[in-house]
């Protein structure tokens, strides 16, 4: 009974599968092989338009390096409170940036609230050397937890990012459990609301380690190679990184790991909901899970050597959380089972 | 024939293998598996002391976080003049020390001079802001032209960072080939001589992604946990780094694939001695191969496939190259075939 | 009517005749002179201690300086949400740290909670390298908002940093107004409450440009001469911000500015609770005075050419402010006439 | 005899006189003073066109943020293998534009060689992340050996900046020493032969601190007011160096203690050509000596208080210094008098 994280998992059959049918003979290196340039096609193809698609070592890498691409001097990157960037990166965005910020944005369930966005931005007035200057917002999809931006929530954020010259970035650690969760396509979920850059995540999703920058308009990445090589990102044998897309892409493998995930989540939700001693903190939309459960729940669910983090209570978390229970996260993923949840949803009940 | 460089190969069936077997089932992530940790006590074995061990995502990474790790304000790393550092890491190494500087050392054969690099040294008198200070020494074992430091070759450089109070690096890309050239063990080549930090590869020996940054005296890395996360290279299911390095290890496979790649080479060695057409740059000693050779070779070579790159004559070579003649190398791996040898062999001949 | 900042008013004449003094005849550079020592050692006997000092061009080059002093790899600095480290300074110290984070803690009055502080310290458990780590405390004597820091609160801030092994920072770009209203020694508003590093103005209270960055214990300040050479913030005629601090400290005129600012902004301070027009946003401490006047006093203060900010509600702001008035800083200096006020207190009235 | 270096000098009483003039009053801070303003002018009309001025605290610091206004990723300085920046700034270049690069260029006589830049910017070749990217080229005008570019020589340089897309920056430390020496104008020393960004040294001419980046083209200079308030270099109260420099130019004064440091140079060339003890280490072209003594004479100068530094020889210094001589450096400036030059010829004689 593994929810501690999707990163828990391994990878997929046909992902590992891949990765040794590529395993012999040569290719060129740093990315100039045929399977890397086929990958990036295929990116353009999701995409529906062409991208410039690259590769790094992780989530992490992904969005630091996404924000030293738009990085300004005193730069200012907008995010929610709660975002990967802030609190689970170590102060990598910072120092990959050479020493940008970033702003904690206000919002319910893990995403931005628009006039927070706004009323945030405005303490840089423009040309204001004193403050520093806006030079991004990020948004994460889905979110820290397992809440999902609507396609007009993105709208409503680009339109901001608009209004003020600023680029806007996705972190799409988990874009996958988003996209199946909206039921949409990610030219919709990103261009065409307005997303400039995303993180586009496949590890947490079944991949070992395969993330990638994908930028909406290749002009912008000019500079990117060189970013990407100073920054210690670039992987000789690429085509490994390229090998994990081509079969998370292929036959819409990672649609499908995503909904497996998701409606793991959501059959685990329905444990929660029918449990008389546990309820659900908000519902979930993706492939994560919070419950608030009595302690003793917790304590016999660690005893059965199920895996799972306690959780602070989010930024604007109406609920109550009694003083003998707590708020925790359950994620599940690809390799998440029926059955496991099953057990778990047992001894819940 | 691929010879344009060792990173050209796959993976080594048995690390693909291992790689495949350890996919299935859940581990902690962020280097906390059990397999993560049995990998790091091999590490332990492997050197006869206890090391810190941390798994990075290129080589480029593991020597810039090496130098991160002991960087001082206004700080100067000295390296040899062609060390891949200075030449091939996209200023990474500044730019992840916060700005530190690489002074270029000279030396015959890729490797330093003891005296040269006092001579550099000298050039930043203790106390002395205006200059800067020295923070560090690191060496390349193999060498980026294919030669070794002997062990007393080791030591002497080593005697120089002593007495400046200075952290030895080995930038360890082609650490295996370095070591069964030596015929010696991992200890002897290292700490034993006076080397502080490791940058171990794996990547070029067989692996498709393992770097590991190897602190000799693991109370000296009590910050580089931090270092690695804020350079975002810590990988999130790291625990198939350490499949590959469990693999690696297993029954001497690292030792075999570099005697194989350095075997390779000195067959090579023996098609350019034997033609009258082509010569030896220098008396290869691990797995890269320098001749020089007409360009109607090069042509007729290029024309068959053959891949293989062009270079710069090195520091201090004191050889002719006719105005009909270029210097190139040529690079084996655990991937070279004998039969793929035999027939440049022939070609050359 | 000059009430904008104090770093609108000139030089003390004091201060101006004895840079002239100096002028003619020759030194050493960089701060080796022997009048560059002998403020130092007058700064030692102002602390009662031997400190280390180290003068700087800006406020900000002080504070950021201080912070890279102490910096930690994804490290985080504590101060004040509304400090100016974090309002007011274009992200250097950030960028002079290589990407350290300031990290917003509340409190009213413009003062650190300790509560607060130990939940944002919270934030960042040991050891654990997602979240980044703490590296320093900095509170701000005066404060943004002319409040200060009674001994008692210096040491209730000081008793959590030393619980978590942090260095106390105290930036001082108003340090004297804040000590002649505490009517203090340097050494009780400083180390003798656990305060490590000053960063010690005279710029505001009439040196043209003469701040420093006081180490309370010279050991921790070894590595601060290439710290601070490398930041291009080593003057080398260093004896002319010598010869500022020479003629501040000169019987003891630092103090006497300092207590005239001060006095000046009492006295504002009764014309203001004088009228009925206008109140007091909060009791004045030291040379900032933050009264809530109509929009028509302020038209008929702007006409008649008095120069003043707006000012956002600090946090923790209890007073009501109607939707015809605005809260406005207004800041005294040596330079401040009685007269000046008086006229200002007239046209309030 | 004071010959250590023009910043052991004090400050030219026209400009201490004009310090004082503006001591008192109040002017808005940061720049935006009317003298501040009116010395900006000052600087176009000087240079025959709109130029953009910053103030900065140091000439490091204006050499370093210059760098910074033209970063790239992975970016390259090309200077000489002698300049400041590479000998004297404590790595001030390297951090503050994040880890860039200083690529030492030869050249006889301190001037870069055009040929020799060509090589090594050849090193770097276009779009090849390994190596990283060209990002400026800078010279030094007066050289670090007292010698001076002729306005062929700088267009010389200008050609190959424009060959490879580069700007081109002049460290004006001593700008005012080779303009006297050219006898040209500041727009033909500058953007006339290509010249992009000056570093504009007032200080070791007579200021106090006044140094100023000068960008050619204010457009490309939109975001450096972010970048010099990040790197903490700008100054409250500026108006003061604004004073300075008023003072500075008024009447040409600037010109004529530049011809009276050199004239005094050409007297101390006579006295050491006069000698028959001693002899130039090369021809002075501005305020600067080397001559070539017998350590006996070094005794007999240093015995009787002349301050003054010996000095390496330049690169391709084809001179022989004897094993009982040594090279020194002697370097006058506005405050140099005739008297002292001729007592110290009388010592050397």
């Amino acid at each position: 009974m593994f929810f501690a994280s999707d990163n828990w998992a391994g990878v997929h059959p046909r992902i590992a599968g891949n990765l040794t049918r590529h395993s012999a003979g040569f290719a060129s290196a740093y990315g100039s092989s045929d399977l890397d340039r086929q990958v990036e096609q295929t990116f353009s193809e999701i995409f529906e338009r062409e991208v410039a698609v690259f590769f790094v070592a992780t989530g992490t890498a992904a969005n630091s390096l996404s924000m030293a691409a738009v990085a300004r001097p005193g730069g200012v990157a907008f995010c929610h409170r709660e975002a990967h960037m802030i609190a689970d990166e170590g102060g990598a965005p910072e120092y990959l940036t050479g020493g940008g910020r970033l702003c904690p944005v206000d919002g319910p369930l893990g995403r931005m609230d628009p006039a927070a966005l706004e009323h945030e931005i405005g303490r840089y007035p423009p040309e204001f050397v004193h403050s520093g200057q806006p030079a991004a917002i990020s948004i994460t999809q889905t979110t820290e937890i397992g809440t999902v931006y609507q396609l007009a929530d993105i709208a409503a954020v680009s339109q901001v990012a608009r209004k003020h010259g600023l680029p806007l970035h996705m972190d799409g650690a988990r874009f996958a459990n988003g996209l199946v969760a909206l039921d949409t396509s990610p030219a919709e979920m990103t261009w065409k609301q307005g997303v400039d850059i995303v993180s586009f995540g496949g590890t947490k999703n079944g991949c070992w380690c395969a993330e990638a920058v994908v930028f909406m308009d290749p002009k912008k990445a000019q500079a990117f190679p060189f970013i990407r090589k100073r920054a210690a990102q670039l992987f000789s044998k690429s085509r490994f990184i390229a090998a994990q897309f081509e079969a998370y892409f292929e036959d819409g493998l990672w649609l499908e790991t995503a909904r497996h995930a998701n409606a793991m989540a959501a059959r685990l939700a329905d444990h929660i909901r029918a449990s008389s001693k546990t309820r659900l903190g908000w519902e979930p939309q993706a492939n994560e899970v919070f419950p608030i459960m009595p302690l003793s729940v917790v304590e016999v669910l660690k005893a059965q050597g199920a895996a799972f983090y306690p959780w602070h209570p989010p930024h604007g978390f109406a609920g109550e959380i009694g003083e003998d229970e707590t708020l925790c996260r359950f994620v599940t993923s690809f390799a998440t089972s029926a059955d496991e949840v099953d057990r778990l949803g047992d001894l819940i009940a």
